[in-house]
């Protein structure tokens, strides 16, 4: 669950996937029942991450898609849209319009085209979006994912923006895959810093070294047993739940992730519609479909509550 | 220069470095005076390429930039703006508003965000963006630059474009800064397809293998001399102008590019405003500065009619 404590969020949440009507066009009714759906599971919303298709959606719909949660009363509180693109200015105006609809954080990205930038310049453009959002409500969870953004977030970096942002710059989600560098941005120990990991697969070692929970895509199909191991990570079978977390998302990895989750919640929601993604990605083909999800269902796998 | 044959570019295309101003605003006069520049040079303008710092750049502005050059009289035959996006909407967009301005081409880069991305996903990325923007006088030039994007495309994947949209993809740059590569796509012999080394170290074996040019950073600062080798490269002397234009571009090189290339235009046309760059990039100090023009001053250097 994303706790409030303070203004700070730790739980699980979810980059929830975004569909798309048959013309590709955002489809803003099917993404607020998921995303109800999703708190009801216990799980906060990172709209708009990486297995969001984030980055193929213009500023524009991501705005309209944030208008849209806010009108049907999603909880905000519970909401970290990812609002990091490569453009300064379209940083500034998805953030400062995540900011006015009452968001508790945004997630973002650095400027991902530029490569082998310097943390000097990394510094520079962080800065640039909390100085020109202007807001005491901003609060920034950094998103490092070197495997696809290709520029990274270092912890001397984040030490530096820690420092000059102390309320603002709060916490990471670390998606390098590496449990050492989510271990050494922990052990720098900055104060109330949220560490999430970026998958349910380091969810336990990050609980017990002092992280704040994870931020994982397989949370789309799998929230209450990710929960379920947040909130019981000091329990005598969390590394049970642990092993188990880590066969589903195995399961669904065997297949391109974004088309996999898509392809589940079709399922077991019923709704063929959900299949679809926007290029440069390609749904998973019927064959695909049915061999996904005859594995997750050998291992009892479900969605209980999905429409 | 960037001749037109029928409709098609070749020649010398030049990604214009962008100005801003002190609040990082884009400048448009000083866009407007350095392409005047550039075209008087015979180097036609490939405005929004990756050292235009385009991605650092918000489709507003981009389309800002387009409007005030065509209202200035820049000539939009010989303009190739880059207009490829992570998100698809975007890129049809600012395609669609190039289109209509006149442009002669534009320079389209794959969706860059998503990683390990198939040819289908990429061929339907492209097919989608033509079918929306749905012009017979879109020209598409593909922009294959996998040092930055980290998203290739294949010869195959051209070939299947060419075949779906002969009169729209017409060309590419090839900014792998791999020969062998470039090589490749000449020998599939595609009709009148136009391929353009990404940078003018490999014009002359370009020119000589059928290429039609180069789109190059360094005509930003040295454009009469590589347009010299692409008018003479059958000459003589065409070693020795090919040899004349490494050195110089080695030289820019010692630092990095798109400062080095912004500090060479302010020190030439005694204009320190031109230094400056957006973040995530950060510009040269002053005594890098001193040591580019320097060095550049005794390879006998200059940028003759710069304002």
């Amino acid at each position: 669950m994303s706790e409030v404590k303070d203004d700070r969020l730790s739980g699980v949440l979810c980059p929830v996937v975004t569909p798309f009507a048959e013309d590709l066009a955002p489809d803003a009714d099917r993404l607020i029942r998921q995303c109800r759906w999703l708190l009801s599971q216990n799980v906060g919303l990172a709209v708009f991450g990486t297995n969001s298709e984030a980055n193929s959606l213009s500023v524009d719909e991501k705005m309209m898609l944030l208008d849209r949660l806010v009108e049907a009363g999603v909880d905000t509180k519970r909401m970290m849209p990812g609002t990091g693109l490569s453009a300064l200015p379209e940083t500034v105006a998805l953030t400062r319009h995540a900011v006015k609809l009452g968001c508790a954080g945004t997630l973002m990205l650095p400027p991902f085209y530029y490569k082998d930038v310097s943390d000097d310049g990394l510094f520079a453009s962080f800065a640039e979006v909390i100085e020109r959002v202007g807001s005491s409500a901003l609060r920034v969870y950094l998103y490092h994912i070197p495997p696809v953004s290709q520029v990274g977030i270092s912890c001397d970096l984040i030490e530096r923006l820690v420092k000059a942002y102390p309320d603002t710059v709060v916490g990471i989600k670390d998606s390098s895959g590496d449990w050492n560098n989510t271990k050494a941005m922990l052990e720098r120990g900055w104060n109330d810093f949220r560490v999430f990991a970026g998958a349910e697969t380091f969810l336990l070692q990050n609980m017990r070294s002092g992280g704040a929970g994870c931020i994982s895509a397989t949370a789309n199909i799998n929230p209450a047993s990710i929960d379920q191991l947040y909130r019981e990570w000091q329990s005598a079978q969390a590394e049970r739940l642990q092993s188990k977390l880590d066969d589903i998302r195995t399961t669904a990895a065997a297949f391109p992730m974004i088309p996999a989750l898509k392809a589940t919640v079709a399922h077991f929601a019923n709704d063929p519609e959900w299949r679809r993604v926007r290029p440069p990605l390609v749904a998973l083909d019927d064959d695909q479909c049915d061999s996904l999800i005859e594995s997750l269902l050998q291992k009892g796998f479900d969605m209980p509550g999905l429409s």
